[in-house]
C-alpha cells in the first residue's frame, strides 16, 4: 500500500475543535491536518438546524477544495444536525464526534444509566440519545444542556468557586439519576474536567476529543489511506474572522501558539 | 406641523435590544416599531469590526425598505462600531445606545470616576471611554469586559448565587477604583439590575435602555417626525433565524410573548 499524504481537514463553528485537533496531532504526528473555524458565524449552537447545515455545506465545500483525504467534523452541533448529509454528499470518510463518544461512553457504564451534557443545539437535537438507543435501547439516558460551560472556560475560570458552582447547577440533577459515566458533547468541556470531577469524584467522563481521535486513526488503517509517516507538517489553521480573544483560545485550546493562522471568507464572503 | 406615522426601525445583533423596544413602547405608545434581531449571526460581539459593520449595513438596509423615519441601533457593539458609517450614509436620524448612556452617566456621578461594563468587542472599541473623554476629559474611566452576564441572564440565573459571585468576581475591582456610577453598556445587562445593587447597594447603575428611549422621544420632537399620538400598531419582530430559545427570551427580554414573529434572511440569504 503506497502511502496518502494528503492533509486531513477539521472543522469546528469556532475555536472549540482545537482540542480534537490537539489530540489527533498527538495520536498521529506522521499526518498533516487543515484546520477551518469558522469564528464569524460562531456559535452554531444557537442556531436552526437548517442554516447549521448551510454552513456546514459552506465549510466542507472549502476543505474539498485543499485535497483532503477525510473530513472530521470536530463540533458537536455540526455532528448533530450534519454529518449525515455530508456523508453521503462527500466522496471521502466523514467522523463526527457522536459515535466515538457513544460507543466509550456505552463500553464504560456499569449500571447502564448514563449523561449527556453539551450545549442547548446538541442536545435538543438528541443525537447522542438517538445514537445511544440504536446500539442499546437498554441504557437509560439523561441529558442536560450547560449554556455557561462555553464562557466560562472562554474565561479561563477553570478552576473557580464560581465554576464548581455551575457544575454543581448543571450536574446534579443527573448525579441524583444515579448516572454513572458522562459524555462530555462539546468540544470545550475537557477543560472542566478537573473541575467536574472535583465536585464528583466518582463520575465517569468521556472526552470526545480522546475517542474522535481513536475512531480517526482506526478509520485511516481500515481505508489504507494513512500517511507515510514522516513527520506531517504543522496543522494550518484558517479562521473565518480574527480577533485577539482568539489568539488567547488557541493556547487555551490547543496548547500552544500557532505558527500562522490565515483568515479567509467562506458563505456569503465569496460572493461580495 | 402634520403628524409622521411612519414607524421607527430598532436593531439589535439578537434579542438583548428588546430590553430597548420595551422601553420605547412604554415611553411612546403612540409610535409604531420595526424590530430586527440578527439572530442568525448573533452574537456581534465576537466579531471583527470590519464584519459588524458589514452585518449592519445589511440589517438597516432591510429595515430602510420598510420607510422608518429613524434608526435605533439598539446593540452596543453595533453602536460602538457601525454607528457612524450609518449616520453618514442614512438620510435620516439614527441613534446609537452609547451617547444617552453617556450623557446620562456624566450627569449622575460625583465624583468623577466612573465605569463601563459589557461585552469584550464593547469595552475593546473603547466608545464609550473615548465619548465620556470628549465630552468630559477631566472624568476617570475605569472599563471592564464581563462576558459571563450574557449567558446568565439567557440562562433566567437572576438572582442565583453563582451570579452574585459573578458580579463580584467582574465588578470588585471597579469599586476597588471607587468609581461612583457604572453605565450597563448591554442591553442584557439591566437584567441584572437588582442583582448588582445587592452586592453593591451604594453604586448608581445607569440603564442605556431607558436613557436612549428618553434620547429618541427628544429626537423626535425636535425632528418634528412624531405620530399622531393615537396607539401605535404593535411591534413587528423580524428574526434572520428562529428557535425554540428565542421564543423564551422574548418573555424575558419584552415582558411579554409578542402576537407574531416572521423569519426573515438578509445578507447572504438573499442572494443564494
Amino acid at each position: 500500500m503506497s502511502p496518502d499524504n494528503r492533509p486531513i481537514g477539521v472543522f469546528d463553528s469556532g475555536m472549540g475543535g482545537l482540542t480534537v485537533l490537539a489530540e489527533l496531532v498527538r495520536l498521529l504526528p506522521g499526518e498533516s491536518f487543515i484546520y477551518l473555524g469558522d469564528t464569524a458565524r460562531v456559535p452554531y449552537g444557537s442556531r436552526s438546524p437548517r442554516t447549521i447545515q448551510r454552513y456546514s455545506r459552506e465549510v466542507a465545500g472549502y476543505l474539498m477544495q485543499s485535497g483532503i483525504k477525510m473530513l472530521v467534523i470536530a463540533c458537536n452541533t455540526a455532528s448533530a444536525h450534519a454529518k449525515q448529509e455530508l456523508t453521503e454528499s462527500l466522496p471521502l470518510p466523514v467522523i463526527g464526534v457522536i459515535e466515538p463518544g457513544v460507543n466509550a461512553l456505552l463500553a464504560r457504564t456499569r449500571n447502564r444509566r448514563v449523561g449527556v451534557i453539551g450545549t442547548r443545539s446538541t442536545i435538543k437535537s438528541s443525537a447522542y440519545e438517538n445514537q445511544i438507543r440504536r446500539l442499546n435501547p437498554s441504557v437509560s439516558v439523561f441529558s442536560k444542556a450547560c449554556p455557561l460551560f462555553v464562557p466560562l472556560v472562554e474565561e479561563g475560570w477553570l478552576d473557580k468557586k464560581i465554576t464548581s458552582l455551575v457544575v454543581q447547577e448543571y450536574l446534579s440533577e443527573l448525579v441524583r439519576e444515579e448516572v454513572d459515566t458522562i459524555v462530555l458533547g462539546c468540544t470545550h468541556y475537557p477543560l472542566l474536567k478537573k473541575a467536574i470531577y472535583g465536585e464528583f469524584p466518582l463520575l465517569q467522563l468521556v472526552d470526545s476529543s480522546v475517542e474522535t481521535a481513536a475512531e480517526v486513526k482506526r478509520e485511516l488503517e481500515k481505508e489504507k489511506i494513512s500517511s507515510s509517516g514522516s513527520p506531517g507538517s504543522p496543522p494550518r489553521i484558517f479562521l473565518t474572522d480574527l480577533t485577539e480573544q482568539m489568539r488567547q483560545l488557541e493556547k487555551l485550546f490547543f496548547g500552544m501558539p500557532f505558527q500562522s493562522v490565515e483568515e479567509i471568507s467562506i458563505g456569503e464572503g465569496n460572493i461580495q
